[in-house]
C-alpha cells in the first residue's frame, strides 16, 4: 500500500457505466513524514471510505483495487482503503492525524 | 488510473483475434494542469468511452483494464475509462474541458 | 500496451512445461518513431501473432499476457499481441510498416 | 519478493472492513547485505508472519499478496510472507538473522 | 520475462506454509550478453525448473508467477520459469550456455 495524501478530485461525466457513483480522487505519495514526494506522480484513486482532501491515505493499486465492498468488478487500479492516524519509522512517531 | 491525455492513434491488422474491433489510441501522462510529462513513455491503450485526440482521459492498467464492458476477457493492459471533465488540486481548479 | 520493436529471439529447453512450443522473442520499448528507448531494459515476450525480427508490435504484460488463445493458463507476464501497421501521433504519421 | 526491513508501523481506524484485525507494517526495500535503498519508497506491508520492527522480511506485491492465509480476498497489494534466517550471494554469506 | 541471473539464494524458517519446500533464489537482471545491471534491485524468486547459480534465467513477476505447477495458490510474484540455453540480438548470438 503506498502512503498518499489527498491533493484533489476528479469530475467526469463519460466514463465507464461501473464508476457511477463512486469518488475520484487525487492522490500524491509522502514520506512518512508527510511530505510530498515531487518525485512522484499523482494518480487517481477511488475513494471507498470516506477522505478528505489533505488527509493521509494507504492507496492499493492493482487488481486488489478491485476487491473492497464498493469497487468489486469495477474497472478501477487504485483505491483508497484507510485514512491513516499515526505512523510510526524506527521507534518515533512520525505522523500523527490533526 | 492515471491522468493522460490522447495524443494518437495507432492501426494494426494482424492481432489477437479478441483485439478486433477496439479503438486503439496512444496516450501519454500529463500533469493535474494538463502538461504532458515527458519523463513518461506514451502506451497504447483500448478506447472504451469514446475519447478524442487532445483529450484528457483517466486511464486503468493492469487486469481491471480487463474488467470495462467492452474488453472482458480481451488481452489488453490499458483501457480508457474516463473523459476529465475537471481536476481540482488544493482548492483550486486545475483543468477544464474546454 | 507498450509500443516495443522485435530485437531478437531466446531459447530454452529446460523450462516450465506450459511453455513447451511457445516462440519467445525480445522485444525492446521504442518510442512513436520507432527509435529503441535506451533507457529501457529489453524483455522476453511470447510471440502470439507472427512478428518477425524488426517489426513493431504492441506488448501486453501482467495478467492479461494470458489472455491470449496460445497463452491461456501459461506462465507468462509478457505477450506480443499485435504486429503494428502504422502510428499518428498530433495528426502525423509517425510510422507505417515498411 | 521484495527484501525488505521492518522499519516501522502504522495504525488505522478508519478503513476497509477486510481490513480489520491485520497488522500493517511500514517497510523499506534493502540491499542483500540489510543496507536500507534510500532510493526505494517506504511502502505498507500486511504482515503475515508477525515479523517484528529491525526484522528482513520477504514482500510479496500485486494481486499474490491476497493468496496468504490471512489475506484471502482482502484489499491488499503488499503482503510479508517470511521472514529471512539469512541470504547468500555469489558463494558468500551476506546477512544473518542476529 | 525479465532476462535475469540467479546471483544467490535466501533461507527462512518462518514462512507462509504454502512457500514450505519451495527453493527460493536471489536474481538480478541481466543485459542480453548477461553483464549485471547495476540499476535494478535483485529480488526473490521461486526456483520452479532446477536454476543453479550462476545461470541465465527468464523470471515471471505479478500473478502469473502462480501459474507453474509448483507454485499454483502459492503467495508469490517472482517464479523461475526457464533456463536460457541462448539469446540472439540483431542478427548475434549474445548469450550462449557454457
Amino acid at each position: 500500500m503506498l502512503i498518499a495524501r489527498v491533493v484533489g478530485s476528479a469530475v467526469s461525466t463519460v466514463k465507464a457505466g461501473k464508476l457511477t457513483g463512486l469518488k475520484l480522487l487525487i492522490v500524491q505519495e509522502v514520506t512518512t513524514s508527510n511530505e510530498l514526494r515531487s518525485d512522484r506522480v499523482p494518480i487517481v484513486a477511488v475513494d471507498t471510505v470516506g477522505a478528505g482532501e489533505g488527509e493521509l491515505v494507504f492507496v492499493i493499486t492493482g487488481s486488489s483495487a478491485r476487491y473492497t465492498d464498493l469497487t468489486e468488478g469495477v474497472p478501477v487500479d487504485a483505491s483508497i482503503v484507510a485514512i491513516v492516524d499515526s505512523l510510526e519509522v524506527g521507534g518515533k512517531e512520525t505522523f500523527r492525524k490533526a
